[in-house]
């Protein structure tokens, strides 16, 4: 069944018009209601974030809200290889500092980009998720693969059944 | 609360037995129940596989159960921006050809590695997940990042409440 319904998205997807409009008008991403997190908090403030919010990454935001860097559950498990981890008293900020392999900037897009611009920009930075920031880098939302994933195929399933 | 727990937890952690024992012993992973693809799945089967299963990541095996590669989301999301998209009647075979960025092999681990070797393993090659194999390179189970945050933060809290 799940089959038909596949066979029946296929025919829609390679609609162009959808591939063009914003994703903020589309709702691909999660907006509002966000974990985040601040240079200055404690570590282990921000893993019971992690716990309470059951997210994969917190952006890293200053008093205005702009986006400054993301810290991800795999740069928990990062640290943890370092061995540096018994100290939960660190700040995100030292915590950052600790981060190896590769040190990207945060990658960001605005809700106005279109669905092809940010699949393009997943796909070429390798990375899991994208903030959704304002034209002056404050944090509207986020959108990751599995909210890509979700809209491209789960969500063109779940509206026919 | 929570963070009353974590608090305990942080004096548990740097624990270095628990970093030698085997990540089967364990238990770090999913063992037996496996969603697997192979290279000649047409590709809207693996899409259904995703859907039924909810997982991130979908191993390719042989008639012999051996890993050969692993068929991600991000994938499926790859191909999407290729525009290749709209046949869903490749095989993963054919899909996995349209993959761009890096090419790597496919990252494995033993189940009597130790947690951290494989916690090692992860942070260098900057993967998602591991596939758990024997010794003959046969498919045994998956170690996620998930998983390894989950052992490492979430489960000593949960034991404790
Ligand atoms: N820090 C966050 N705050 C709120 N929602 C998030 C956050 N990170 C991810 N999400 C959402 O949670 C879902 C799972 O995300 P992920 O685990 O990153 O693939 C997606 O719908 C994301 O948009
Ligand atoms: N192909 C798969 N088959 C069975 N379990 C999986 C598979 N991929 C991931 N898992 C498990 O599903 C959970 C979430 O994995 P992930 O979404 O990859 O972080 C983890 O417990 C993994 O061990």
């Amino acid at each position: 069944r799940i089959l038909r319904f596949l066979h029946h998205f296929v025919r829609e997807l390679p609609e162009p018009a959808m591939m063009e409009r914003g994703v903020g008008e589309l709702g691909v991403g999660t907006y509002g209601e966000l974990a985040t997190t601040t240079y200055d908090m404690p570590l282990i403030d921000a893993l019971a974030l992690f716990l309470r919010h059951r997210v994969s990454a917190l952006p890293v935001v200053d008093a205005d809200r702009r986006v400054l860097d993301v810290y991800a559950k795999f740069d928990v498990i990062n640290l943890a290889a370092e061995k540096t981890y018994s100290n939960l008293d660190v700040t995100i900020f030292e915590a950052l500092q600790h981060r190896t392999g590769k040190q990207d900037k945060v990658h960001t897009c605005l809700a106005t980009d279109s669905l092809r611009h940010v699949l393009e920009t997943i796909v070429r930075a390798e990375v899991h998720r994208l903030v959704i920031v304002d034209t002056e880098n404050r944090i509207e939302g986020i959108l990751s693969l599995s909210d890509m994933f979700n809209h491209m195929v789960l969500k063109p399933v779940e509206n026919d059944v």
